[in-house]
């Protein structure tokens, strides 16, 4: 028997309660159950998302909400400005091209983050620029933006939009859509919302709107004034994913229980002491500045293969960890700390790696990392 | 203490074996445990689709399936014939609209089912018709069409697809795909495959892809293509939707046990018998020709608002079934005996349509409908 632990940075771990409250027997859309239990999630996603605008629920992955992002509000020949430090930020210029966008696309090496002043640049280059796309959390590098600063460049812009893909940040650490002004923000389920994948989520700011007001663009699913329209009143345009729904309702519940301060303290709590373990075990993070709260991504030691660290942690240990994309990979491993997770997740997946790099000869000090993680996690009392 | 029956047609109810299974720990979609799922899944499915072509699995709604099945194969500009038999066949000439396809419509009358004859005509008025898009079973008017005789007429065709939306058709009654040369049939797991709703499918034929090959129009999410690619080597192109893959492996399981051939009569044996019931409690049913054996849609007798009798039904007897939608709102309501149904769901639904037809003052033989079913369902010694 060996047990299994789920580090990956999506799907993450789903709570017992969330599981259990999805087991429940189906209910119908069009029904009054459903509207009673869609309203109490629509409002408790705004209080996730901070903000008062709509929160649009997808039956769908976070790209089906990053594709809606692009064919709503941008018609072809439009010019955008894409972020691309990994490989979330070279989907938007894909998706952006897939629908005629013109993409003025920064290219930023992965394991940094953007320079806010790099977008400001470009938006000065083409100040008919109609949208600005970025990670708020890079999840193939492990690397957070600043969300904030570059909000403020773009907020005051008449008739540009800042579209946030915030699928690793939302519920990670602190992404205040309405007090910093961004206009779409996306997220997916199976992140810090500790459910399934299964649903989309998009807030959607009235600037927005109103650039959806002109765009042409060709969409059916993910139209989201109608959408909105039918959302207002309880519904959904399509058969919504009712179960995944249903568990959306208790994990919010779980997340409002502890609050958002204390749900970011926690991971930055987290994420810290898996950095700080991480180096006292011997080993480099990936991410050169501004590591995102939500994972670790860690850099294989020369002449280790990160996907034999990552194998070796899921067929030793039962660990599932993630390895490195497109030119990461053998390059780095990630190990998830979003979502329903607490101290001994950190100490484990610690451990976890401090004995599969043993197992490869490397020279780790066993319990080193750990006993870093133990400093600054314990209580004091 | 008032139990709840969910006999809407979709979501239907989802089998306590499936719920357990989709309760099961969260996994790592780019993990082993996944893969091995995925080619099980993938084998079955092409058992209950009669197929050897590719059944693609995709984390959306069934519309997100027939959006796919219009983006992947057709480009603006690009003929196609449209059966509009109801709501959904509506639907087909709206999403061919958002993508620039230039619709020629079949209109049939809400109630009644297409004769195949008009759409050879349509044909040969437009030989150069990329695509003929139906409905398998129309949920709306709970019509069922001739797909087999459709078929025969658009397969000889070198450079003209078939594509069914058969959402409550298969896994209701006999859709072979290869046998009959259907190059599209798509459906979606909360009908007949007895899951929550969240999952579409879609399986390609060899004519299709040639189609898709020459074919252009705006798409990401729903890339059949890459998804393809991807599928093949037991991965999904964007995060799939985990835990409905786990319930869909086990109603899967239940299916194959069951067999084709005892799933299809027995869903004809339960339509049949509410049909008969409904008739004999005095009702008539709303199609005028060839029932669906997914759900009944009954009229609402003279006088008597079908939207009250599905609120009735709901609130003084704990039943969910359907009213009608657009123009038939108040004309009919409709009954699901679709997927995890037996004898005795047949029994509630016409007991209950009984009481409520007697609640409103109608003269109903209280049991005579149901005395009916008894007598066509009841095991004979």
């Amino acid at each position: 028997m060996q047990k299994r632990y789920l580090f990956a940075p999506g799907p993450t771990q789903v709570p017992p309660e969330v599981l259990l409250a999805m087991a429940s027997p189906m209910i119908h859309h069009r029904a009054p159950d459903f509207i009673e239990l869609f309203e109490q999630v629509r409002a408790d996603l705004q209080w996730l998302f901070q903000t008062t605008n709509d929160v649009l629920v997808l039956a769908s992955s976070g790209t089906g909400g990053m594709e809606g992002s692009v064919a709503n509000f941008l018609s072809p020949g439009d010019k955008a400005i894409v972020v691309n430090m990994g490989k979330f930020g070279e989907r938007w210029g894909k998706i952006c091209k897939s629908f005629g966008v013109v993409v003025d696309e920064i290219a930023v090496e992965w394991g940094h983050s953007v320079d806010p002043g790099q977008i400001a640049d470009a938006l000065k280059k083409n100040p008919d620029t109609k949208a600005v796309f970025i990670q708020a959390s890079e999840t193939s590098t492990g690397v957070a933006n600043n969300t904030q600063a570059i909000a403020d460049i773009i907020c005051p812009l008449a008739d540009t939009i800042l579209v946030v893909d915030a699928i690793t940040a939302l519920g990670v650490f602190d992404i205040r859509t309405d007090a910093w002004g961004i206009d779409v923000v996306i997220t997916g389920s199976q992140k810090a919302l500790m459910l399934p994948p299964g649903l989309a989520f998009v807030s959607v700011s009235k600037k927005a709107w109103a650039l959806a007001d002109k765009a042409n663009n060709s969409y059916f699913y993910y139209n989201f004034k109608k959408e909105a329209e039918s959302q207002r009143k309880q519904q959904t345009a399509f058969t919504p994913a009712v179960s995944m729904i249903v568990g959306l309702k208790e994990a919010l519940r779980m997340l409002k229980e502890e609050g958002l301060e204390k749900i970011f303290s926690r991971h930055a709590r987290l994420a810290n002491a898996m950095r700080e373990g991480v180096r006292e075990a011997g080993l480099a993070i990936f991410p050169k500045e501004s590591p995102s709260n939500a994972l670790t991504a860690i850099q294989a030691p020369d002449g280790i293969d990160g996907q034999k660290v990552y194998s070796l942690l899921r067929q030793s240990y039962g660990v599932t960890a993630a390895g490195g994309q497109d030119h990461l990979k053998g390059k780095i491993f990630r190990i998830s700390h979003m979502g329903y997770v607490d101290t001994f997740d950190v100490i484990m997946a610690l451990s976890a790696v401090e004995m599969v790099l043993k197992d490869l000869g490397y020279p780790v000090l066993l319990g080193a990392g750990v006993g870093k993680a133990e400093a600054l996690l314990r209580k004091s009392i």
